[in-house]
């Protein structure tokens, strides 16, 4: 069984999916199975971070906008892919960095995820997207 | 087919759970498909790392420690999820960086494993946890 | 179903393999299913990632050097696994922040790539490699 997601996204950060993914899962209907998301993207990535704190998400946009800086930036300047804006290639970097597809198991109808666990989409770029992914339940 | 392993840590590191995966796959008997494991936190990672050298586990340890400090380094005084300890949202961030799941073709009842591949736990908290991996096995 | 692809590299950077993988695929003639690939190392990695400008490849490439600079590089003086080479351990560092397994849902007998997404192998290594890639199909 597949869909796509599809999410708007309005700059960087995380969005969670959670309730959409669990609300596909619920109407497939299937006990047991493996549950693959895959971000049809160079740009944004997916990715399983704690749910609770919203800081945790902000303290993660942070930590890696410094780890890569915008190719404006005087320590990026050996960069040649810029045409395409000063947050482009430093996307293209941290969706190396971060999952493109993600595998859960599902048991008793539900994702097996931990207690404090979401699933986000971390969108790399400034302007806004429209961001697709791929779902594949496999029983 | 599904189990959860129960992985005890006790401080930052990695840990090897090769032999346990393996002893559950040939009690599964299975020949052929495709064994997914799932880390059930966002805290820790997953990795498929050398098990050769030990060296190369404590280089590992010691390059993430550098790369992503104790909140408490003044580098990192921007980050504000703080009250878990200096070592937490350190290891939300080596969580986003590491893989949360893993995909492992299985073939002549093995997994598909390079030479010096050895499946580990990467704990990247202090203080001991109890870690839960969901495994499962699609044939 | 399942297969292995063997990729020679010459040196450290990018390598696309998504036409490799889309004949195999093409083959094996499903319509519908779950592709997975799994590299069978610990110092060369699989990136899904822009396969439009091959500026892209190349900044990758560079910034992960400038992340983890060779062990001779005077801020990597506390590494301990250095008798392989230079560029073994920072290999295997980089091996640890980008993917060892990829899975991608197939639809309609294609994967679901979007428009700008190639597979890669991420060779570490300065020396030439042969490189293993574990496929596996389930439909």
């Amino acid at each position: 069984m597949q869909t796509i997601f599809t999410i708007q996204t309005h700059g960087q950060g995380l969005y969670e999916i959670t309730a959409q993914v669990s609300a596909w899962l619920h109407e497939a209907g299937a006990d047991q199975g493996l549950l693959t998301l895959f971000i049809r993207h160079t740009s944004a990535s997916l990715l399983i971070q704690e749910n609770a704190d919203p800081e945790v998400q902000s303290d993660l946009l942070h930590y890696f906008q410094r780890l890569v800086p915008p190719s404006t930036d005087a320590s990026m300047s050996y960069l040649t892919h810029t045409y395409e804006g000063p947050d482009d290639m430093p996307a293209h970097i941290k969706a190396a960095m971060m999952p493109v597809s993600l595998t859960i198991p599902v048991g008793n109808g539900q994702m097996m995820l931990g207690r404090w666990q979401g699933i986000y989409v971390f969108e790399h770029r400034n302007a806004p997207h429209s961001r697709q992914i791929a779902a594949h339940l496999a029983v």
